[in-house]
């Protein structure tokens, strides 16, 4: 998507090997422009697919899941990284390592919230090693929901999430696709959008 | 705001004394249809004020503070609840204690999001004792920012948060004000917007 691999040449910073900070438009200031756009390419990628739901997992996953579910005409669902005093019902669960963090966490959905009825597109910020889309399938697949596709804003793909999500038989959607973050420099792949 | 309290009539949840759940369309489903009219009434409130800044904390704040700073033509900026690895800069830090996960977070911007030239526009989605609204007015103080005033989707208006904002000074605009939950029920007082 030539409008974000613009805005990520001119934004974004690469901080040592394999770290790219986007946090001036996507994952802690957010513009809401470009996110629309992005929200709208994502609606547009799946718009054939019948999606009943949009699935993410907070907290910078939301921006770009709920642009893509509005244009979807569709709800958006996010799952929590911690259990809330009122999420009280029975829950879907999923162990879920960041890499970033260095901690796994157990992300969650309240289970009325996603059914055997559901065709979901998963969206998030980031794809690395596909660890928190591992964790959001596997909460799909629990309800019995479908999961017929992923959105990624930003692609490491010299990482192996992209591989581990194929591998399931599932359409990858990737909007900016990182080649490499040496020397400072991002190089991009053709994207997928 | 009419659509709003429509919606919590139907589809709102009364958990007990002073819990109100909208986890259906607002805390954890998000109807982007709903929200896309709960920002655009924020940014009608608050078109005069020359506002550079939508700031809200995540994760529930996100929708509604990004579709207000959309129709307001500026950023939005959410606080984190915890540290990530990569956001290594300088932080504005502040201490939130919520009474609903009954623990102490430290919540953070970084420096660079805000200036002594932003004139900020919080947003929330509840507004109870006012903990978290006074967290981010102080970040947003730490910076020498102006903070216009804030604007809530939900007041729990049995609660003293609103009058905590107002003896500071600050304009509050809710657009469902909630006067109580006793018995079951949601009685409302007259909303702002």
């Amino acid at each position: 998507m030539k409008e974000l691999i613009e805005r990520i040449k001119t934004d974004g910073r690469v901080l040592g090997e394999g770290v790219l900070k986007v946090d001036s438009f996507v994952t802690h200031q957010v513009d809401p422009v470009l996110m629309t756009q992005i929200g709208e390419r994502f609606a547009e990628c799946f718009a054939d697919s019948n999606i009943t739901k949009v699935v993410t997992i907070e907290a910078s996953g939301i921006a770009p899941a709920l642009y893509a579910a509005q244009f979807l005409g569709v709800p958006m669902v996010f799952a929590r990284k911690s259990k809330s005093l009122t999420m009280n019902e029975e829950l879907l669960t999923s162990e879920v390592y960041s890499f970033t963090k260095q901690i796994t966490s157990t992300i969650s959905i309240s289970r009325k919230f996603l059914s055997a009825e559901d065709n979901v597109l998963i969206i998030d910020d980031f794809l690395a090693n596909g660890q928190a889309a591992k964790g959001l399938i596997e909460l799909c697949r629990q309800a019995g929901a479908n999961v017929e596709g992923i959105g990624i804003v930003i692609e490491k793909s010299f990482q192996d999430g992209r591989q581990l999500l194929e591998d399931m038989g599932l359409k990858v959607v990737s909007l900016a696709r990182i080649e490499s973050l040496s020397n400072g420099e991002v190089s991009f792949l053709k994207e997928d959008a």
